[in-house]
């Protein structure tokens, strides 16, 4: 594959691309007209360009085929995670989350949290360029942050997926990932903060279809558990 | 279990931690003579301590009692990976491979590194203090880097061990990660440079052993596919 760029509104013909992408492709990576490119409006398509108008701060581009795309969308690993403390230590995680493959990442206010809100312009930044970084076609969702409780309270009916929530309360009842997590099922995974969900938190999740689980004997960070998840969801769905 | 502190001395018996352990048990968190703390030596043993001595620089302690090591070293995943041209790219990989579960970690030179060297005792003060995070008794050891080709000469044979390289070789075959990876089994996995492993890296690997992998179809960096084989594996072991 070319370069990859992001377009959100490329479609069969003529597309400009927006400053940051045209900055890209034309000043550092000194493309020039009818160079190939390769660009993709982050939800599963990717087309075959050249370069129309090498323009720094709007580049013109002209889809000459459309390409097969990395890999399908479904099923796709829901992580709703609550922002840790340190800011950076959410960055590698979106960045990370995005490369190794995740469908939508919600970030979570919980009564335990350090940290109960993050701007989401830079994880959506990060987002994207680990999108093109690792050649995917989907770009994930990054919602702000949300009430833990009214986030279950609003969730809809989903039969067919399978929850999970990740906590470290070692008198309550968990089985580990590995003995349930399934392949090709649309999955939900919650991280909490490094002060752990509530006791009644827990129990909501519990009573929304989320099933207790362990990720080992270790006492991981809240980025560390959260990529041991999207790790694992990728393992057994061989993405 | 209380805060972990690490002392490779550590025995049963009267033992001193060294100056970064003493400043911050007594400095930082404050305990006094009397307090209780944990103490493990790195290699599977962790001790229900004592402070005898609140020594800010040298502070002593008197074991009261062994407890249960976290989780048994063996069978143990060996990673040998080439340092990123970006070091701290690393460090967090140490930290995360630390935390999630990693026996050994081999710094690789290979042909086509852009960093052949990289110091080990910062990646090691790492390992320590994840170790500690992460409650884990065991502390990985962390080789500085080897020409690759020298490291495959010296490999002992080892039956027992099942060993993969993960290359991005398009035109060589490759299997998924997740048909081949066993349960239970000493696991040795080579982790490719940004530049990817030359041809004659790849047959030398595979004339020792290891299987050729591919961790999917999106494209990994090598910190991310380095820890994701981490992931995969403590998965598979429910560690």
């Amino acid at each position: 594959m070319n370069n990859l760029f992001y377009c959100p509104e490329m479609a069969p013909g003529i597309c400009t691309l927006d400053a940051e992408e045209s900055r890209h492709a034309v000043r550092v990576l000194r493309l020039h007209e009818g160079d190939g490119l390769s660009v993709t409006d982050g939800c599963g398509h990717l087309y075959d360009c050249r370069i129309v108008t090498a323009d720094d701060r709007a580049c013109v581009v002209e889809s000459v085929g459309s390409l097969p795309t990395t890999h399908s969308p479904l099923p796709t690993l829901h992580l709703a995670v609550a922002p840790t403390k340190n800011p950076s230590r959410m960055e590698w995680l979106v960045e990370k989350a995005v490369e190794m493959g995740v469908g939508e990442i919600t970030l979570l206010q919980c009564d335990h949290s350090e940290r109960s809100f993050l701007k989401t312009d830079r994880l959506e930044k990060l987002a994207v360029s680990a999108m093109k970084q690792s050649l995917r076609c989907w770009l994930p969702a990054i919602r702000p942050a949300v009430k833990l409780s009214d986030w279950l309270a609003a969730l809809p009916d989903q039969p067919s997926a399978q929850r999970f929530i990740a906590h470290c309360e070692d008198d309550q009842p968990r089985v580990a990932l590995g003995e349930v997590l399934e392949q090709g099922r649309e999955t939900v995974v919650l991280i909490g903060p490094e002060g752990d969900f509530s006791r009644q938190e827990i129990e909501q999740a519990m009573g929304c279809g989320f099933r207790a689980v362990s990720f080992g004997t270790a006492r991981l960070r809240t980025e560390t558990a959260a990529l041991y998840a999207v790790a694992a969801y990728n393992y057994v769905n061989n993405r």
